[in-house]
């Protein structure tokens, strides 16, 4: 999935080419007020940019009273970067032009690419080829622009960077909708959020969003990163990236269209790329690390939480809470929000009652810690946040602020900002409208919601994510896929240590092997790689009871069956019938988006209907593997569900670990066990059926 | 569940006395500033209050500089209304001073009643048994107050209130957390959206929220609802408000805590009162015509929205948006936000297409309509909107405006406002911070929402409202529940139309009944009113073969079975077995909360972990009782799902009616068919296990 690699500059000088250069040519730059080309120099000149801006324009001698080059060749010096705003069909001569003259990096605005059909599909292709003959890195094309506010930096027609005031922060923001860059700018200049800088990374036809984040990684004005997404394309960067920002500690957090197969539509057809299930780009984000918002607001307000609670905080369990609050109304629907998205707010313990009681401080026992008025009093809140950040039944520590936020802004969230330095993390939501006491919490770095919504999303999603794993590297692209017969598949899952039914070969024309009677009754099926679907062409008898019924069948079997193109099937597969108390899917498969993943589901009708299983990158471990059978509601059901005999789950999270290692082997594109037979606990579980697709002509 | 009738004032009345008093009484009125008691006098003189005020002290000739009085009986006049904001220990004494001196409504600020343990509860029985005795009707206990703000009537202690410029409007609030209207006044005012009046109702120990809001139904100033709930308390008197309200056209709109057991669990333990499954409250809120958001950002933004879709809009199918846009990301949110509640938003159609094209508009074939740049010019915008806005394939129309709503506020959102005549509802989500044009939109009436979340919210809230149904009145209180055995129960539900499987009963030393051949296998079970789990106590056999072998099993079963109670079973029910291609669960009863209602799920484990069911209160018609079955995601594998046979899904439909036909026999208090066998299409439904519980001694 790696690109080859690129001529031009990568990593930190490509970081600064793009975000601080030196030098700028606007390629095409316009002199009518009215244009879009107009607008880069302008928003260069308002935001102060301290370098050197050269339009280029061979119609003009002044561009908006500067003066103006007639070609890039022109130019006194090589710029660090050119923004390319000339109309589609002048692009291409424009990258040649900034590649003939060492221009390390351009961005392109034009649009009319991959996004606009075949014939884009190939202005692209040339557009990339050039860009790479001549080592010049591309933003874009159709890419509204990339801005650094720290420095002045407007390499963009976004008329939201006219605006005065734009709020400078540490927030690297990359996005593949142009606009939204504009409108986080806006939002986040309401809520007192400030950014380093911004970049729409267009159609990402050579710098995809991993790349340009990667890129400014080491910077230190930059201390985390928002992502908003519309595809995973690209992933496997996004992860390496990911995987970057991880060990440096800077959180990542992603806002990804696509939750609904609507939106999922509307990305493919927008951009082009393929759009996996939801759930595939959630286990890939909580895998890589990423948090991933589903509101809005959440995107904005999230990092600082994100901040103070390291990746994999918790494993196999719900994050708890502690809230505390001086107004249960508003205390209880954070206490909700946090539930529905499986976020535990817990009651105090008896210890920490204690510590209460001897604080002075009046709480009963129930989940929200409700100070009432009282709380309202510095020392009271002060002394009540003391314990809880030191109790260990809490995860985090959420503040809930009433009416005195908005009257009182200073004092109201001073002992939350006075607790900051504790080990815990703590935050705050703030029930009314109280701008100032929100500014103060940001400005000292707390983490503070304006709604429930926000609150709980960004704690489930900073509770969410997970250490990253290594990345399996993945030699290239293999040979078409081919399918491997039931006997082979089951070869090779036995590799991995995977336990499948034991079997024997039927051949035509050859006697049936003796099998011992206790190996009745068995199952007979045909044996092909040509059939995906064995019984919709009748080739699965179940039951067969003894030695002369299995002989009739199979007789009956190789008399009757033709597959698909006409042939006669030539071996069948019989296999004892096993027994247990439910069954369970396992797949593995390198998703053409975010790579090998692995998945458990309980097999059948109802659990396809509620979409009911876990999924995460591949390989995992055992504790990862048992958290996913966990995940999956229909084994509760295996888990002395109402008093029921328990199944073997451990066993099941074993085969999920095991068909997981198939992400070692380079030649497997996907392998699905339906059913794998779940027996009573202690007794394992064991594949009756399976099929291992492979992507090459490599070893059955 | 109807209280008796109180003494006292109802109705407009009502309204009057506790919105609009000409003079008020502040009972317990301290001249100390630091205290809560001072506040109500200095928010009525800050408000302008115009009427009489008059504070009660036996302490003080003067409060805050106003004349005081020492008794209510020494008052000058029989004030409107008295807020009561002594000390817990004064408060009986205090409404029975109201009685006597003929004052109709007083509001309660102290609490230590209900929400405080048995001793409490007593507190508040004697509390209400005076008020009833003295005819003077009860807001709280525990009521952060009562507020008009057009007319200054300030009787609250709630600092909110304070602020000068608070934002008049035409909402009525009506909070179960008295913190809450305080917040939602300030959210408000930052939003543009203005209140008439609000309440905390506090314990609701006399007046709920049902009643207090229907006694300003009729107010003009007032033209639609707002209400913070924790629990569903006094439904009854809820839902005879809303339909009330629905025949206004008033728009109802709730946000309801309890989306999680653990926010119920809060609740019930915050006011004492039972909290039921949140299932159960969506469908109450959906029959009573009442929106549910679960924002709190969608219930300040969604009551323009309301008004604009009639109740039960849509029936039996999703509503379908259409989107108009000049930013694709933006509208994406969107999209993604309301398909996630079941809102599709839809392609043009081809007559649509032909349309736009005839007005030289250019659109592809998408689900979004993105208008692009071009779509920020006043006549593409306002075209496309006119195009959209009669266009039979949307329910309404979303305009999703992008940058141009920062900085062009008027222009951007001008084709909105000039849209807004149209039969079709219109609503507006801004894509950046742009509160000016929110405002233009708010002031015109345009619903508009500030983030995708909020926007979607409202609008699967206001579909999702049904007609409300006549109310099905129902006697109060019957004896203690008894339960019928399951001959008993089938012929009760038969009275009904319930197709019941075929039985005969065998007794103790009585001759087994003949049975034709045909109906074996047969089951045979225990017949007792006193068991609940037949085959927990083996007292199911199921397959029976023939005669010898029914009679065999009667034998053993009279021989070995005991109750609980150590009695021997006497009575043992036959019954052919019924072959079908699934079960349904199906039930009926008389909720402690909202009152009667059915429900319908798939039987078994699967669908219990699940929590798959529907639900509506009862009885429903058969339409209705569609709906429910398309609902439970189960059924899809019975409605031909990959080509399987179909399930007679219609005739369960039809059960489910007469199911909740019971609703209109006052003596069942719970009915439960399980399973449910359903047959192939055309052939019928079958119940094969039943129980009915009775609340009387009444006909079985």
């Amino acid at each position: 999935m790696h690109k080859p690699q690129n001529k031009g500059v990568t990593g930190r000088e490509l970081g600064r080419v793009l975000f601080s250069p030196q030098s700028i040519a606007i390629v095409g730059a316009s002199d009518d007020l009215s244009k879009t080309a107009a607008r880069p120099l302008q928003y260069l000149r308002l935001a102060g940019y301290g370098g050197r801006i050269y339009p280029v324009n061979p119609r003009r001698e002044t561009v908006l009273d500067s003066p103006c080059w007639p070609s890039i060749a022109a130019l006194p010096e090589k710029p660090d970067h050119a923004y390319i705003v000339t109309p589609t069909s002048g692009i291409l001569a424009a990258v040649e032009e900034c590649g003939r003259a060492g221009i390390p990096a351009a961005t392109i605005l034009g649009n009319g690419f991959s996004e606009s059909g075949a014939e884009g599909v190939e202005r692209e292709r040339e557009l990339v080829a050039t860009a790479r003959r001549w080592g010049v890195r591309l933003v874009g094309p159709s890419s509204l622009g990339v801005v650094n506010l720290r420095e002045g930096v407007m390499i963009t027609a976004n008329a939201a960077f006219a605006e005065p005031g734009l709020p400078k922060g540490q927030i690297f923001v990359a996005s593949q909708s142009g606009s939204m860059i504009g409108a986080l700018v806006s939002r986040g200049k309401a809520l007192g959020t400030g950014f380093a800088s911004l970049v729409s990374v267009g159609n990402e036809a050579d710098l995809c969003v991993g790349e340009i984040c990667e890129a400014v990684l080491d910077d230190p004005d930059v201390d985390g990163f928002l992502l908003f997404l519309e595809t995973l394309r690209h992933a496997d960067r996004l992860r390496a990236f990911a995987s970057e920002a991880a060990k440096r500690g800077k959180p990542v957090l992603a806002y990804k269209l696509g939750r609904s197969s609507e939106a999922r539509e509307l990305a493919q057809s927008h951009t082009g790329a393929l759009a996996g299930e939801d759930d595939i780009a959630q286990a890939f984000f909580a895998d890589c690390g990423i948090g991933r918002v589903e509101t809005l607001e959440g995107l904005l307000e999230g990092l600082p939480l994100l901040k103070r609670i390291p990746l994999g905080a918790v494993r196999g369990r719900k994050p708890t809470v502690g809230v505390v609050t001086t107004t249960g109304g508003g205390a209880a629907m954070v206490v909700d929000q946090l539930a529905v998205r499986g976020v535990t707010t817990v009651a105090p313990s008896d210890e920490t009652l204690g510590r209460f009681a001897a604080a002075g401080i009046s709480v009963d026992g129930a989940r929200i810690v409700d100070l009432t008025l009282t709380g309202t009093r510095y020392d009271v809140m002060k002394a009540a946040l003391d314990v809880m950040l030191t109790a260990p039944e809490y995860d985090m520590v959420i503040a809930v602020v009433g009416s005195s936020a908005r009257f009182q802004p200073q004092l109201a969230v001073r002992p939350v900002i006075d607790s900051a330095g504790a080990a815990k993390p703590l935050a705050a939501f703030l029930v009314p409208e109280a701008g100032e006491a929100l500014q103060h919490l940001r400005a000292t770095g707390i983490p503070a919601f304006r709604t429930p919504e926000a609150c709980a999303d960004v704690v489930a999603a900073a509770f969410g994510r997970r250490m990253p794993k290594p990345i399996v590297s993945r030699a290239g692209d293999f040979g078409p896929p081919r399918l491997l017969d039931e006997a082979a598949s089951y070869a090779r899952l036995e590799t991995v240590g995977l336990p499948c039914a034991p079997r024997c070969i039927v051949e035509r024309g050859k006697p049936i092997p003796d099998l011992p009677t206790d190996d009745f009754p068995v199952a007979l099926k045909i044996l092909s790689d040509a059939v995906a679907h064995k019984s919709d062409i009748g080739g699965v008898v179940l039951g067969i009871p003894d030695a002369a019924a299995l002989r009739r069948a199979a007789e009956a079997m190789f008399a009757s069956i033709r597959l698909d193109d006409g042939r006669p099937v030539d071996r069948l597969l019989a296999q004892p019938m096993q027994r247990g108390l439910g069954e369970a899917l396992v797949g593995y498969r390198v998703d053409p988006d975010v790579g090998p993943i692995v998945l458990v589901a309980a097999g059948g009708l109802l659990t396809e209907i509620y979409a009911d299983r876990s999924l995460r990158l591949a390989p995992v471990d055992l504790d990862t593997a048992r958290e996913m059978v966990r995940e999956v509601k229909a084994f509760r059901a295996l888990d002395g569900y109402r008093g029921k005999a328990k199944g073997d789950l451990e066993a099941l999270a074993e085969a999920v670990v095991r068909l997981s290692q198939l992400a070692e082997q380079a030649d497997v594109a996907e392998a699905e066990i339906n059913p794998l037979i779940i027996r009573q606990e202690g007794e394992g579980v064991v594949a009756v059926d399976a099929v291992v697709t492979l992507s090459t002509g490599g070893p059955a």
